[in-house]
């Protein structure tokens, strides 16, 4: 099965500046902005994109040193696998941050609730869009009865190295 | 900025044998079964992931030909923003949806409600949290007046030329 190769479609400026510290999730980040500088060649891309309040990204998680299967993520002290939580040592780097779109300068997105680090490569971006994105009756397993963490946990530093 | 290398870490075998006649969302994807084979070496990185009812899948767009930035998507006549859209003709070919996750069998999901094309490569899964990816207010643009063509509506295969 053949590779994917990636480029960047823009880079994300927010004020985490580093892992540590960063919030984990955009709930726990209010008061967060960030721009997004989308590359010249892509701006064509965004038309219409500014109708919408909310945008899922997906980024590289550029600072993640290599994969682990398994993990204690930032809101257990249990261990995980990588693929039943959100942290950033996957296989696959990439992330994924739903933020809000608060309004569109030409190339420059400007952006609010966000939980990425300065600097990250911008893969894509979708529109949010709740009857294609939202489900009932969910059961989250192990995070079921650590979710109510998300508020008080910030990013520890633990997968940056 | 560097390339990003992805392998895939498993493929998503569907009901949907091309582009043509699959649904576009998950929601519009009831009945529609799947699995997914997840390769010997990321097993382990499942751990876990059995208590989470719904999952999301960032899979390989594997059938684009090639980005375009500008689209006609399958609700709309009038062209968008490929970021502004759904439609796997994207810079970066990454296709999103959130599915049923039936049970596990070892190396084996069994899922549900799956909008995705047979034989897809598999790039990430993450479990799927309403606390971390539900948004409320949400304003969805040119989309708001079309979403209630969803359940009626069937990829007619623009996009795989």
């Amino acid at each position: 099965m053949p590779k994917l190769f990636l480029n960047p479609i823009g880079i994300i400026r927010t004020p985490h500046k580093e892992p540590k510290g960063t919030p984990i999730q955009p709930p726990a980040a209010k008061g967060a902005k960030g721009t997004i500088e989308v590359f010249e060649e892509f701006v064509d891309g965004l038309k219409d994109l500014d109708g919408f309040s909310h945008i899922t990204l997906l980024f590289h998680f550029h600072l993640s040193p290599g994969p682990l299967l398994q993990v204690a993520p930032f809101m257990d002290t249990a261990v995980h696998g990588v693929f039943a939580t959100r942290a950033p040592r996957r296989p696959n780097p990439i992330g994924l941050s739903t933020v809000r779109l608060a309004g569109i300068d030409r190339n420059i997105l400007h952006i609010e609730e966000v939980d990425i680090v300065d600097g990250s490569p911008l893969l894509d971006i979708k529109p949010y869009v709740p009857r294609f994105d939202l489900r009932d009756n969910v059961r989250t397993g192990w995070l079921a009865a650590r979710v109510e963490r998300l508020d008080t946990t910030r990013d520890d530093g633990r997968f940056a190295q």
